[in-house]
């Protein structure tokens, strides 16, 4: 157990339930009196015991939810959020692009927990905007660039992929670009802009090795595999073969227990775990087993980044180890000095998360963050660290390390090597500084 | 990679995107007049040679999602499934309750993935209905029985408890009366009426052991504790304090990542890893601690078990080890023989799943089924094995094994030990017939 060092922290309620006999009964331990006026009275409030202990003026009125009938079951057969959750959306960064429909939408980081991303939030990003596919005329085309690369081309509808052997396997996914801006200190205001183009989910569906492997791919020559999107986007990414050898590469249809959302490629998306979102192509129609890499638009053109000597660093898929700190996060504010649970969210293309460290100082002192468990492989992976404020400035960092040993670098070490002019995968430490006022800010230092 | 030994198994599609010089292309492996087509033509269809190959007739329409404009980002800031899904959704048994307040909705495990529940899909069980409740206006009421079991009664608004360390876990959640129709054989037709009761799902909270250490509770003396929600059905359910002693008993606000879903209780629930869900107590307004068990009405007069010499069995809360083949199930028809995903979910109140084993003659033959990763503790377990069928009738049956051992029984066993009579805590094994048509029905063996 935490020690709770902030005994003030726990503001008394402004209104109560009960009323002053039942206060009376909590305070002196009267059971069966309590037991009986709670069953009874249900929401029956007054000023009472504990409000006077307090000093707050009690609401006399009763709860109407103890008192009446509810709402029935299947009143929506599928369900929504309550209504007083309608702020907790994801947000588009308005001007970003120039039309909507190749845009981005942002995940609400600061109000999510654990690991899971809620389908409803999961975020988007779309190169020309997305489609409700029929699954009934959709099919997915498995062809070699030459007959010797594979041996039976075939063309499959989804439910021949539902009936093949499935697998469920929980990963996140990051858009390459995420946390982008930074790179040239601008300085985003909350972490749903910095780093929501970040989802996780159990995603379900046909090993794309399984496929090839019944459709007779060579895989001595074939060490390339062409992905590409049904959209009007004509998006192609190349995948390396080793990768799909592995047994990782999914061709998948289900998120989160159901069909995947049309923002997500329904009826068919490429999962390709550790790499970025770029290349678990949507609306998957195609895939082609190839001898050598594709050089497609979205790879060569795209996705590249400006080094500081001018070249082009490419086909950099593998989305490096990163955390963040997704509360307290730029645009809260700490209410009142003492205890606060630090939390964030750890991830790795390259495997699992093996240790989060948490600096209040700017990195000059750090402590070592719990873990939730499950800790899985490509998957995010969820810290908190207890944090006792005392009122004054702070700068809140998280820095993880993976299971190949790899460190997170901090922004000034990262720009050393790659400079400021790239929009792509920035893994960089982030900082959010807490000002004497409780204010939380995005700082790059 | 599994044989698909039914090389018929999978039907050429009836169109195609691809016209006939693509089509050549993609036979002769000709891969730069391949790209380049296919980047410019998108979605022109025709007559070609793969549908010659396969004697089918094409459609000529292009697919216009290939060659427009689709929605943009954020067209809903929260996300809602595929309109061709709206057949998947939790329903309610007509008549199964006078009131459809005090009713049941049933998750649709025949189209689920995964472990994961999509919180849109959460089965239901309201006593007297569900509310949305203003989560400002919601406390939390810690007290003791006695003054000598708890030092310091407090009551907690969300924003206290959303303050203090916070833990993530996935467990599933089941009824106690899940499959209860099965025990007088009422043969219910879909798995979603048999053991629909059932959900899984990340949930995020406090440990109410953290709260209690806090409050200043006797765990020497104090053994127990009450729940008790804030609906108009006044639930209150013992729970025994070893279980909260041991940390996995959550007060939780999160689940999925996001807020409860008001059917779920928001913006309060308990968490009670393993139990039956009816203690899982919903929009939670009270914690008491006492040093004896509290005899609740739904402990005392609803939720035990009739036994065949008349007596009853009560205080039977955890959910022992029990297993349900998904796909294929009762309602389903196998369209033609050859290759099929046998796949299914298992779980144990006590621990984690071991084994399962799948039997396609009614339990006279046993395979192991595989596992997906992670098999984590009180939490659904997906497990699949391949089946080839040919044509011929078929009981598929699943059979798991948890970690302490115990193996779940055959109906007619447990019958043997628990009679007919009883309502709760049916955990046999289920039997699906498939007849030599193909349609799979519920037999009870």
């Amino acid at each position: 157990m935490v020690s709770l060092s902030h005994p003030g922290r726990l503001r008394r309620a402004p209104e109560n339930f009960l009323d002053d006999a039942q206060v009376r009964a909590v305070q002196s331990g009267r059971r069966d009196f309590l037991r009986q006026a709670l069953v009874a009275a249900g929401a029956a409030a007054s000023t009472g015991a504990l409000a006077q202990a307090t000093g707050e003026k009690l609401i006399l009125e009763p709860q109407p939810h103890a008192t009446t009938l509810g709402q029935p079951v299947a009143a929506t057969g599928y369900g929504m959020p309550s209504k007083y959750e309608r702020n907790l959306m994801r947000r588009e960064s308005p001007g970003l692009t120039r039309v909507s429909a190749a845009s981005v939408a942002f995940s609400p980081l600061q109000g999510m927990f654990g690991i899971i991303t809620a389908s409803g939030l999961h975020f988007e990003r779309h190169h020309q905007g997305w489609h409700d596919l029929d699954p009934s005329q959709h099919r997915l085309m498995v062809n070699g660039s030459d007959e010797t690369l594979l041996k039976r081309p075939s063309v499959f509808t989804i439910d021949d992929l539902m009936r093949m052997p499935a697998v469920s396997r929980m990963h996140f996914i990051e858009c390459g670009a995420n946390t982008g801006m930074e790179w040239g200190n601008v300085a985003v205001p909350t972490v749903q802009y910095t780093h929501g183009m970040l989802s996780c989910s159990e995603f379900t569906g046909v090993r794309l090795r399984d496929v090839l492997d019944f459709c007779g791919a060579d895989y001595r020559k074939g060490r390339y595999v062409l992905a590409e999107g049904g959209d009007g986007s004509g998006l192609t990414r190349t995948i390396p073969m080793e990768l799909v050898e592995s047994g990782e590469v999914l061709l998948a249809y289900g998120m989160n227990g159901e069909m995947l959302r049309p923002e997500n490629g329904y009826p068919l998306r490429l999962v390709v775990p550790g790499v970025q979102g770029v290349s678990w192509v949507k609306w998957l129609r195609r895939i082609e087993v190839g001898d050598q890499p594709y050089g497609a638009r979205e790879e060569v053109m795209h996705y590249i980044d400006m080094m500081p000597d001018g070249t082009h660093r490419q086909y950099t898929s593998i989305q490096e180890c990163k955390s963040v700190i997704t509360s307290p996060s730029g645009g809260q504010t700490l209410l009142d000095r003492g205890f606060y649970n630090i939390t964030g969210l750890a991830w790795s293309g390259r495997g699992k998360i093996r240790r989060v460290d948490v600096s209040v100082d700017g990195g000059r002192n750090w402590r070592t963050a719990t873990l939730q468990t499950p800790v899985l492989s490509k998957c995010l992976t969820r810290f908190s660290l207890p944090w006792v404020w005392n009122g004054e400035a702070a700068i809140l960092q998280s820095r993880a390390v993976d299971s190949t040993g790899y460190v997170q670098p901090q922004m000034r070490q990262l720009r050393a090597v790659r400079g400021t002019r790239s929009i792509y995968h920035n893994n960089a430490i982030q900082s959010w500084k807490v000002a004497p006022g409780g204010e939380v800010s995005n700082v790059q230092i």
